[in-house]
């Protein structure tokens, strides 16, 4: 190990913790006791629902950190668990933090690893209340747990789309997949070179969308506003396509969206382009997008049509119907759950 | 793999999560929604603090698979959790179970893990209400989330601890770490000869402590009913010296013990000697007792003193004194946290 690193066996286990935990505000009120008992006590008030996620992530099956920082890493482990509460129209409150750490990695690495994290909870107010921190033989492992809520009975669900309801994305989809093939594709090409300076020229937003995804706070926001409550709500982690046959077979529903009205980044297009890749496979089956996917009564189209950030990109059915997308020469084409397999 | 097993890849992730959830019963009516959407939803009451824990298990730093039952893997990693939460005399509600697998493991060894959680579950009534499942290349990893609540402000903490209060521990200590050094000796013997059979005779009691602990719901109804309320409270999985410095630091106190009053199964002693080992030690240092380490005020000694289960070892000092047990022969030796290191 670098001389200049700190080997973690000369904290110790709490000693890391410690040291990761330093400084650590409580923002909330609710956060009674935070890191450092057997358990965090929060308190809720009795008109508040709890929402509780969770998201595993092991190095070289969901990162490699041959070019994902670890500083982006924290970022992301937080954001896409803060993604899944907002998906519920929720806001997330505190997070649970679980670190298996192998060998190779010094306490430096697990303070830049953690700043991101820090940053992500910063950024979205939510308290750190605990975790746990182990030994690995096998990589590293994060495991986060995020805790939220929202008020009584509104938390949104995937069950509650119905015909003629309008389907809605925020932002736009396939960049995150795309990034990962041009990250993908430099990591060969810088195989065994010496200095190698990978080309990230005019594809900053992809590789951005990739290595560091936000959640989208704002939408929901948006939404309350003008008091919009979706009927159904998901977050689009492992594509449109496979999140729209999700919602779809939980209401008991079918869909039709239109090919031409999916938002898609023109970098997105132009990295598809030089890949020889669909674009329109790339943004139904890519995922790792964390926009959110909603539904909405067909009386709200007005109140939607001009948000910017939202567009409707077709309608639910009746579940006879079943899934389908109507591409640009006015063919249906049924949708698959092609999503990433992570079990594959 | 064996013919008669399921590859995982078969079912595929919602496949196998469908299968593993399949027939849960929500047994609390604070579980408004479980399995199957971005978040569970949970209903509290506002006369509840609720509590949070984490706990990550990663295969051949935690558990070795050569002696150790899946189903009973399963146990003990719920199990361990609600040790948590009891150990804040709170009550264990909800947990989201998250599970790496590689591809040694079939569907019907996911299966074998997942009934001991879901027994565990079952005994101490709790649901399961999420979690993630994703394929590692670095053997089994488990991180188990644990939600409990308590009555408003009745948590107990490491930290209340006063001068002159008792020291008390439930059931008694060091057999689950001679249970392991015990599993360990077995390995080696059996290795490389065929039909090998442990020799487990008349060390039953040490093998189930290691492998199948009890978290102590019944110590904590014992208190409640009582009217006994620990000043401080832990449970005891890095070593009664470990957690009791631990307290003693929060609290800014010190303590005494006494060596002849820690409590420790006849199997265990047997056991210390037959492999040569020293007995207090592995009861002071040994780990993985699940038993609950607690403080009451002098003035409860006559409520606690005859309650089975629960023995007074010692009392709290002012931190001047820091901490110290004293040997049977009356001399005073200072405490050191020699607790397993799980990042050694």
């Amino acid at each position: 190990m670098d001389q200049n690193l700190t080997e973690i066996s000369q904290l110790g286990e709490f000693g890391l913790i410690d040291r990761l935990t330093q400084g650590l505000e409580n923002r909330h009120a609710s956060t009674a006791l935070a890191v450092g008992d057997d358990a965090a006590i929060l308190h809720f008030s009795g008109d508040d629902d709890v929402l509780v996620t969770t998201d595993m992530l092991l190095e070289n099956v969901h990162f490699d950190l041959t070019y994902v920082p670890l500083k982006h890493l924290g970022y992301k482990a937080a954001a896409v668990n803060f993604s899944d509460i907002y998906a519920m129209m929720g806001t997330p409150r505190q997070i649970t933090v679980s670190l298996g750490i192998s060998r190779r990695f010094a306490v430096e690495h697990i303070d830049a690893l953690y700043s991101g994290i820090r940053l992500a909870c910063e950024v979205y107010g939510v308290d750190i209340v605990g975790g746990d921190t182990c030994a690995s033989n096998q990589g590293l492992v994060i495991s986060i747990t995020c805790i939220g809520t929202a008020p009584k009975g509104t938390a949104v669900r995937r069950s509650g789309a119905r015909d003629t309801d309008l389907v809605c994305v925020s932002g736009d989809l396939g960049a995150a997949y795309m990034g990962l093939q041009l990250l993908e594709r430099e990591k060969v090409a810088g195989k065994g070179v010496e200095n190698f300076t990978p080309d990230f020229g005019g594809k900053e937003y992809i590789i951005e969308r990739q290595l560091k995804p936000e959640a989208r706070r704002d939408i929901v926001e948006i939404l309350r506003s003008k008091g919009i409550r979706p009927t159904a709500m998901m977050d689009i982690s492992d594509g449109l396509s496979s999140e729209l046959m999700h919602i779809c077979h939980d209401s008991k529903v079918g869909c039709r969206i239109y090919e031409d009205r999916i938002p898609i980044d023109y970098q997105t297009a132009v990295m598809a382009e030089e890949l020889n890749m669909n674009l329109v496979t790339a943004a139904l089956n890519g995922g790792e997008d964390y926009e959110l996917l909603f539904t909405v009564p067909l009386a709200d189209h007005d109140k939607v049509k001009d948000i910017e950030g939202i567009k409707v990109i077709g309608y639910i059915t009746d579940a006879d119907k079943g899934c389908a997308m109507i591409t640009r020469d006015g063919s249906e084409f049924p949708l698959k759950a092609q999503g990433w397999n992570p079990l594959a």
